[in-house]
């Protein structure tokens, strides 16, 4: 594994838990006044086409990652559209 | 370029654009109250290390989609700081 290999693995993870706070968040507050739905309905997309890179490239860290990634973005949404 | 190549491409660029409308909406209203600024301080961190592999690799798209996510993260988490 090269140096970018690593970077880039680091990357993914970060990036796949990131909006784990923010879950954290909606789920105590039940606020999601200042969100975008928009924003969260394209990073949703986004991931899912990422999850679906990662199932044709055989990739488990994409998969998984992604995954992840876009079940919070859902979960967000879902409480964006309940709570407004 | 194979239909993975373009599915991977696309869900770079759709992830990378995806919180404009969160930026938008943020720049209209100067609300970020519902927003955790843990979750963007993550992602941050996550595009900034894609940003880094996209110059280790030399890929311009993944080098500008990542530029452009971590500038939109970064002005997000500068009005979350600010507005609170």
């Amino acid at each position: 594994m090269s140096i970018a290999d690593i970077i880039g693995f680091t990357a993914a993870v970060i990036c796949s838990v990131s909006m784990t706070p923010q879950v954290i968040k909606i789920y105590r507050t039940k606020k999601t006044q200042d969100l975008s739905l928009g924003a969260f309905s394209v990073l949703a997309t986004g991931l899912f086409l990422w999850f679906v890179y990662g199932l044709l490239i055989h990739s488990i860290p994409v998969i998984a990652g992604n995954a992840i990634g876009a079940s919070f973005t859902l979960y967000i949404i879902i409480m964006k559209i309940r709570h407004g």
